[in-house]
């Protein structure tokens, strides 16, 4: 159906405070978001716990499937970062300290007038033959293993690293995208709908119904890397429904 | 290491609008939240797409290794709401009529002076031989088979339907949970954590770190179904810290 293919990936969201429910999950969206309009498509998400045997087993398993993975949380200095060690085993290599990361640490920390301690020293443990990922904010890095990118889960010094990634990471087409809000229930215009995305198999049409208060409406996004038919299905969406 | 073990869940978030980043998922949240305070122990959490065969694999992986799975998205009237098919197909049973849940949606629209047109008679085919979960908006009733609970996708919608499924399902005990603010840097208290965790196996000690424009601090949460010993791994984080 689709002529050149996107390349596909996989958020891992890795947090006992996202599984309790105390954290809202915010980093999924941004990067859902940023990679689709990068023209990355995001085939699936998990959150898993911190956990050195579920993010081995995890982690081994989806690599394999999607074209890039994409890890947040788990790297800081506390007893409970188990992330980069997990990830050193997933790839059978060892967990090293990486000389250029603690070069960047002790750099940061002296010039703040603090310890390189024992928990900062941590954060320069780096699987074997990852490549560093910049993080501007507070300069632990982050990694690259293979197909895998490992990244902080503070949300600012998450988007930070990334935004360097996607500028260097091989994206797809993104598609267009286009929304239109119906005042009505879903069900009224299910039958439109159905028949449209049958005409337009080019086109992704959603329907996603809401509701304010006592009232109730749908947005119909349709999305497409072919705008022309993606314009034709909005104009015979709105036709249909106009003449319901 | 825990003497009583809680049920175990894992949630299941259905719907293409969550991994294009169109859509925040909060309905992870408040299943998150409720669960744990419940006493349902939430291990993991996934989001996929709108696709059966999706949606068959997964359902099929872990409902196996969970004592309960809940779903959210895919059971609305339109052709993208995939999820009750899938079911179906997963449990090989067929997707039936349920006289019952056709019976509610009559009785609804009909005191709405609303057609029962065939997109809303899609919303009453359910997998054989599973039983209905109560929808006191809408009306279009979710179901349950076996251990899997499956929910509308609109947060209002689906918090309706799981007031109802949390009084009849077996809980465990719930954890007590405690945190602490500390307004410096993660790494300057990670040994003293590191230390409190080992002493105290049944506490279960989160370090949050966050960043609030240039100020740096950490949330330490606490937890444990041992209200006793989590009173004393406070004080002691707490004495150690004042003393660094």
């Amino acid at each position: 159906m689709k002529k050149n293919k996107n390349p596909t990936a996989c958020v891992i969201i890795i947090g006992n405070e996202i599984l309790s429910g105390r954290t809202l999950d915010t980093n999924k969206n941004y990067l859902c978001k940023e990679l689709t309009s990068n023209g990355v498509d995001v085939i699936e998400s998990r959150v898993i716990k911190d956990d050195v045997k579920k993010i081995i087993s995890v982690i081994n398993e989806v690599r394999k499937k999607y074209t890039y993975i994409f890890t947040t949380g788990g790297i800081g200095p506390t007893h409970d970062d188990v992330t980069s060690i997990a990830i050193a085993k997933a790839f059978k290599v060892n967990l090293v300290k990486n000389t250029k990361a603690l070069k960047i640490l002790k750099k940061f920390y002296s010039s703040n007038m603090l310890p390189l301690n024992e928990a900062r020293e941590k954060m320069a443990l780096i699987p074997k033959g990852a490549e560093l990922l910049h993080n501007p904010i507070t300069k632990a890095a982050g990694f690259r293993m293979m197909n895998v990118y490992v990244m902080a889960g503070i949300p600012e010094i998450m988007e930070a690293m990334f935004k360097n990634i996607i500028k260097k990471i091989k994206c797809g087409t993104p598609e267009v995208s286009r929304t239109i809000l119906f005042n009505i229930p879903e069900s009224n215009i299910a039958d439109c709908l159905s028949k449209v995305q049958k005409k337009f198999i080019e086109v992704e049409i959603g329907s996603y119904p809401f509701m304010k208060k006592e009232k109730r409406g749908v947005n119909v996004v349709l999305r497409s890397k072919e705008k022309d038919k993606l314009k034709k299905a909005e104009i015979e969406i709105k036709k249909m429904i106009k003449e319901l």
